[in-house]
């Protein structure tokens, strides 16, 4: 995203410069490692962006961006608690590296600074970013609970596989969008698009990033394809061949379940192949993608919007 | 409390009715539960009381009181995760109940929806609410980690215990009774007078809890007398104990400490009693209590404050 590197860069001076209080190092340490630990600022990215569709500069767009961000690194360190990730990014996760309860409450604390990075700008637009920010937090959390729950239960649905995407990931990246258009003074039909378009955006992301997983380059995914279908995760792979192969493809899935990791992996990628589930998610992925773009053209703005397309197109058509 | 029963009948009518999504059952279940379990509304009340002096109805000054009131709980939920309280209220906690994972993240949107709950304010009311309310949090979480720090120090001053008590639980009475002020419209010398009033009573009131715990009366405190002393906690009377005591003094209280537990909590109080620690810190909680009357004397307003003085007298008098 070499087009973006100053914008990225002007982020991560502002986040990794962020004035966190000194004391207690309990508290602050974990927040100043892991904020350090780096990440792609694609939220905060996408307001900028869509902040410079109304000629805002970008020090007026930075603190809402930054909300953003501390948001997400928030939900990373919770997420990473509840999951009993050991690695993040290639370091270790805050509840490995201190413990449990620094990182529950080094989260905590975070959380709260995201809210208070809002408190710029002036009281209208800082209701507004604060209820939108209010808003998609909640929906965030309970998509991380409906992720936990679906590790619980044996059938999960297309709708609400989508649905909990939604929820835990493209509505931060709605908001994200939204941001630039409050912070810009759009129309609230042009709010409203942007936030429909990142949060399209978002599910085919996430849609892709499933994709990947099993028939990405490994070269350049930066990891051994497959993990997911070795984990018997409920991607959207898995759901929609759970609902739509025959009851024969279904007893072969089921062999292959306890068979060698290679086997395993390349058997049944053979079969959301030949089962027509691979073209079908690609398809769908398609979908969300052009709402996303469909959404981006109704925009009313006095700048061009070719900065997004670009980056909307980078994110969804990557290879890894 | 029976004059303020009406006011209390109201607060928990707005809290236990509070409108959380049904789904998903594992995010929100531990939050009905939780809040259902009670507790004495304290904050909420001078939130009330505080905004009764610029003649404000309660239903106008309900929403910022139970902001307060969601926040105390998400502190409380999140606490006991790391005490490992398997009991509060008399009942199970939640991460018992269910499990940490689900009471993190209940906690996380219970916090939230505290910030969702000032959404009814205009823009520049809200903004100052959610300012306030945004530093109080912030210091709250401070405040636990350094009484989870205190846990693993040999020594603790007076001036750091201050700290943490005001940090950890009294900032949280000067915002509730701030918020009164703030939503009443009150002068800013006013709403200072009205935050430092709570803070102050706040110091006082956990300065008397400590004292009730070694030497309340056990049939009116609910409980055994010398719980703290039992578990070596730095309370006001150790860290006084500590600074103060004479070595021959200190000498007995290290032989005491691992007496029998009849032994160690009579031998204790006696010395806390002979060595002049408990008069000392009697005098530190009418200290902190004065210096909370006398900011309320300060405060501006309109309509008679007795009902705020009738409170504070009664909840640092009380003798359980």
């Amino acid at each position: 995203m070499i087009e973006y590197s100053e914008r990225i860069a002007a982020i991560e001076r502002h986040i990794s410069q962020w004035e966190f209080p000194v004391e207690p190092k309990n508290l602050y340490d974990p927040l100043r490692y892991f904020i350090s630990i780096g990440g792609k600022r694609i939220r905060p990215l996408f307001t900028l962006l869509s902040a410079e569709l109304y000629n805002i500069p970008i020090k007026e767009s930075l603190p809402g961006a930054s909300a953003l961000e501390l948001f997400h690194n928030f939900t990373l360190i919770h997420d990473d608690i509840m999951d009993k990730a050991p690695v993040r990014r290639g370091l270790t996760t805050v509840h490995e590296k201190w413990d449990t309860n620094i990182a529950i409450l080094s989260g905590d604390v975070l959380m709260i600074h995201a809210f208070q990075a809002l408190s710029s700008y002036h009281a209208e637009t800082f209701k507004r970013l604060s209820i939108m920010l209010n808003q998609t937090a909640i929906e965030v959390c309970i998509g991380q609970q409906m992720d936990m729950d679906f590790e619980q239960i044996d059938t999960v649905t297309e709708a609400d596989y989508i649905e909990m995407i939604r929820l835990k990931t493209s509505v931060l990246l709605g908001c994200a969008c939204a941001f630039g258009g409050i912070i810009g003074g759009a129309s609230e039909s042009s709010i409203k698009s942007l936030y429909e378009f990142g949060e399209n955006l978002g599910i085919a992301f996430q849609i892709q990033d499933d994709i990947l997983d099993a028939f990405g380059d490994s070269a350049k995914v930066g990891k051994q394809v497959g993990g997911d279908i070795l984990s018997d995760k409920k991607t959207i792979l898995y759901t929609t061949f759970q609902s739509k192969a025959t009851d024969e493809d279904k007893a072969e899935f089921s062999r292959l379940s306890t068979a060698s990791n290679d086997e395993k992996i390349t058997g049944i990628k053979a079969l959301y192949e030949a089962s027509g589930v691979l073209g079908y998610c690609i398809k769908k992925q398609q979908t969300y993608q052009e709402r996303a773009m469909n959404q981006l053209a109704k925009v009313e703005c006095n700048q061009p919007k070719q900065n997004l397309f670009t980056l909307a197109e980078f994110i969804t058509n990557r290879s890894h």
